[in-house]
């Protein structure tokens, strides 16, 4: 990005800060089709206190996970630090965006290796609409529980016109982060056991996420009890935040505003798309989540697109995007998050 | 507006064109409250067929509105070529922006007129929430006929959760036109008799509607039966679109993408907040219209300032919103409409 369309990216994080301020709405209460579809229009996190839960989640005990799951194989992902999809330095000293290694193991060995002292770190976070999803045909890991959980959220699917596009189940330990990104999905996120805490930044504020193109690269185990390696991958490179810790107040620009939202079990927070988000989480925390497809008609994409600097190649000034990756990529080892 | 900003500008306004084209909705009934909260998020014009019309209407004749008003004063725009509130030159060669002169009649007197040969235009436009208004507290001109009008728009009232801020009567002629111009309200249009023909851009063509800053002017009459003289007045300049017939290819960057809606006697239309307008209306042409305060929270208020400029004098090149006003004043004479 060059300096003056980073002058108009500030110009825009400052008047929506000044109208906006750090403020989120708390509700008592699941709202209304039509109230939800204003809160849509304002696009603004809100916590919801009261969420009605399933009366199914009320058994989603450890044991009765295991048993109902049986020996089907679940996916979980693996690292040595916690840190799945993230900006990772490797042995090289160059930084990577690490994915983790994916292992299947049935449900009781996940949850009794997630309560141990293990080195490594597991996290249930498969987010490929891992219970329901809208364009897969592979039946869920987990369709021996998925009757539990309700497919859809009427006040949502009704407001966006709607079925969900994924309901992701997450499972995972304090040892988990999941590093700051946005998605382009209205998130209606709810927490079943334990208790998330997001730290939130407006999509106006994504000029001061320092986003940067990362070179891909894979946990792998070369042999069975071998310790995880980050192996340089010939996937794409990766366009993320190369910050690490947002609620590092050094670590992230002044001109950034972060929220910080508590989600207890049995409340949900409505994240808006494209919005930024980290998130901690504490000791076993079980959670699933929904995403909805935004509004594709209107400005609300190109707005989006415009706040991720895609104006940004069109300046007349030296510089395009496409310079920007390669400068990104060499650039990479001295930007040590 | 310097060139790096104008060339934001041009990659939001292609990109929008892109998803959106120019295409505007019909439909037949007028929407509920969560259709219409969803039309705002995508605000696009939405032509609605067969609006149940107030009864009352049917019987708005010339006679009945004549009888109705009775003797009260109402306050009449006069110009003498049909273009109250546009840029028009004035006999030393420079351009002006030029509001009407507004005069006191009946509403008898004023039908009469309507009709008549008479060399000068008249356009009851008061437009000041003339039937209803929020903040005023002296009563309507048009008292005697206000319980015919609804006084807001139960499905507009409920998606914006909020009372409408004014509510006017427009009674005009073919002479008339109203200029190209937006307003940062949600506008419920609804023809009575006659029909309207809208020519309409959205938001993100606003950089092609050359607006420059003009100095204000206003018709006077100086003897009772005088012809009317436009008179430079100690008014604040006034930033108008220097574009006078944007029907007319010709006038128009190739770069904008009208689109015509023609609003029949018994329909209405919805025209989003920031949506720029160009109105002719048939010989007889009465409306009423509804503007709603637009949503000020979240990010439509930015959105439409920067694509009104807002952040073109943030850049580090040479010129600001300052010097634009300085400028666009001297330059006045060369822009000849």
């Amino acid at each position: 990005m060059n300096q003056t369309s980073q002058d108009v990216m500030k110009w825009i994080s400052e008047e929506y800060y000044d109208l906006n301020g750090s403020h989120f709405d708390t509700i008592d209460a699941l709202p209304s089709a039509l109230e939800f579809s204003q809160l849509i229009r304002t696009a603004r996190p809100v916590l919801i206190k009261d969420c009605p839960a399933p009366k199914a989640f009320a058994r989603w005990t450890d044991e009765y996970l295991a048993k109902s799951c049986g020996d089907s194989p679940i996916s979980v992902a693996v690292t040595p630090n916690g840190r799945a999809d993230a900006i990772t330095q490797n042995e090289d000293g160059r930084l990577y965006f690490a994915e983790p290694l994916v292992e299947q193991m049935t449900m009781k060995g996940f949850l009794a290796k997630l309560a141990s002292v293990d080195s490594e770190v597991l996290y249930l976070q498969s987010q490929d609409g891992n219970l329901f999803s809208s364009n897969r045909n592979i039946p869920s890991e987990f369709h021996k529980i998925l009757s539990d959980v309700p497919e859809h959220l009427p006040f949502c699917t009704e407001a966006l016109d709607n079925m969900p596009d994924a309901v992701n189940l997450w499972i995972g330990s304090s040892k988990s982060v999941t590093s700051i990104h946005s998605d382009p999905y209205e998130n209606i996120y709810s927490v079943i056991r334990g208790s998330k805490t997001f730290t939130v930044f407006p999509p106006t504020e994504g000029w001061c996420m320092e986003e940067r193109v990362y070179p891909h690269a894979t946990y792998l185990r070369v042999g069975d009890d071998s310790e995880l390696i980050l192996v340089p991958s010939e996937e794409p490179p990766v366009r993320w935040s190369s910050i690490t810790d947002p609620t590092d107040p050094k670590a992230i620009s002044s001109s950034a505003h972060p929220i910080t939202i508590t989600v207890q079990a049995g409340q949900s927070l409505y994240l808006p798309a494209g919005w930024w988000h980290y998130v901690r989480q504490t000791e076993m925390t079980i959670a699933v989540n929904y995403w909805y497809d935004m509004e594709s008609r209107g400005s609300s994409w190109v707005w989006l697109n415009l706040l991720r600097g895609g104006a940004s190649n069109v300046s007349l000034l030296p510089g395009n995007e496409g310079d920007d990756i390669m400068d990104d990529e060499d650039d990479s080892e001295e930007d040590e998050p």
